[in-house]
């Protein structure tokens, strides 16, 4: 029996600031045939309001080291305003969204990154997905829609990246899914030249990624998530695509490949 | 064949800020045979982020007016920072809680409050509680925890009296199930004597109750919240309790009667 289809759309957090353009890309997401799984980012809401209340923004290696305060900022904006803020659209659009941090459903179970030469504060690296508690959403013909919040089930919030929960999620859910991930970045796919944002790789293989990664046409920014959307095709996802908002409007952007 | 036995319990937002009561009346909560629904004020973060980002409260007759700027800031206080920490604080103890707004699973549909001589803002007044959504989360062995946050389908969130939420999910659930309801308030019931905290009445019928408001000794803080409490029994909540964190935890306070 081939297994039902499951589309999984990671949004960052520029596109949700970008009104016209997410109530596009939600509508043709809304569209697909099948079960849909949302993850979205957080973007620079969190910044401006640590901002505002003068909380230092800590940021090592492109990634937001997260204290005790900037948690309560992250916990705030992203499970808070953005995730909520997303499920009323949704359900706007007649879709039943249900929003979800990683310890709703106890749903991702993390641990706090030990410190070796960094210390990342709460930041939470993921264990465990509980798919059965998604499985039983979708069947209940709800979209799950997840910040980028997970817990570590001692009563610890964390703040894990969006593009690592999409990876994870997707490759959880392929045991019992056909899966599709897409991750919407802010350029169309992956570039053959970064001075051209035309210049989108349709297909790319392993082979090549590793080439482009040598010869640094690939950028240390888009290296993580090309890694997390490798390892989802290991884990037997189906289809994995690299995209912006306006090739994810034409069935476009960066399909990878074994 | 007998109803299945539902336990709501509301709780205020400042016994959500004192950590040791706050753990001991889960607790006593968690205990109580059958399943379980939590709703949680919001307490003073609210009014302290407004206050540090130099956001006016308003408040009207004991009620906040919620403008644009109030509405994400209780957004992010009450569907974020607080409902996140009560639902990882209920995994720690072994309790698969799972978070919502009333825009989630559309399980709250309400609609702005119309104008008449004061404007309060995003404030919703209930219209619609999907039962449906909240019976399989807790057909799946899920404690749901809602803050005081509803949608109007339009992809408006709105702010909502938690004790109304909690009377209303009360009233709506007791078509399926035995429902017990206990407001936890910060004193240990409704007092026959305002100025003496241990002179708690054990039951109080809808006789007395209109005698005590009359006479002055019932506040006018309390009497919203009795008229939700009366108003959930004669919608068929089994019973419905008013009390304080000690009284929870000794099953005592006030007990309404018809």
């Amino acid at each position: 029996m081939s297994k039902p289809k499951l589309h999984v759309l990671k949004i960052g957090g520029r596109l949700i600031e970008q009104e016209d353009h997410l109530a596009e890309v939600l509508a043709h997401f809304l569209q697909k045939d099948g079960h849909k799984l949302l993850i979205h980012g957080g973007g620079k809401r969190a910044s401006e309001l640590e901002k505002k209340l003068d909380i230092p923004t800590n940021m090592v290696e492109g990634r937001r080291i997260t204290d005790a305060a900037s948690l309560e900022i992250v916990v705030m904006v992203y499970a808070g305003l953005i995730n909520k803020g997303l499920v009323s659209r949704l359900q706007s659009m007649h879709c039943n969204a249900v929003g979800l941090s990683g310890a709703d459903g106890n749903v991702i179970l993390a641990h706090k990154r030990p410190v070796k030469t960094i210390d990342y504060g709460f930041v939470g690296d993921i264990d465990q997905v509980n798919t059965h508690f998604i499985e039983a959403l979708l069947k209940a013909n709800t979209l799950p829609v997840f910040c980028a919040i997970t817990h570590d089930g001692k009563g610890q919030l964390l703040n894990t990246n969006a593009d690592t929960i999409a990876a994870t999620l997707a490759s959880a859910m392929a045991e019992d899914f056909e899966v599709h991930a897409y991750f919407c970045l802010e350029k169309n796919g992956v570039l053959s030249d970064p001075e051209d944002d035309e210049a989108v790789i349709e297909q790319l293989d392993t082979l090549t990624y590793e080439r482009l990664k040598a010869d640094g046409t690939i950028s240390a920014g888009m290296i993580p998530k090309l890694d997390n959307g490798f390892g989802a095709m290991e884990k037997g996802v189906q289809e994995v695509v690299i995209c912006g908002p306006d090739s994810f409007l034409s069935d476009g952007g960066t399909k990878l490949k074994h």
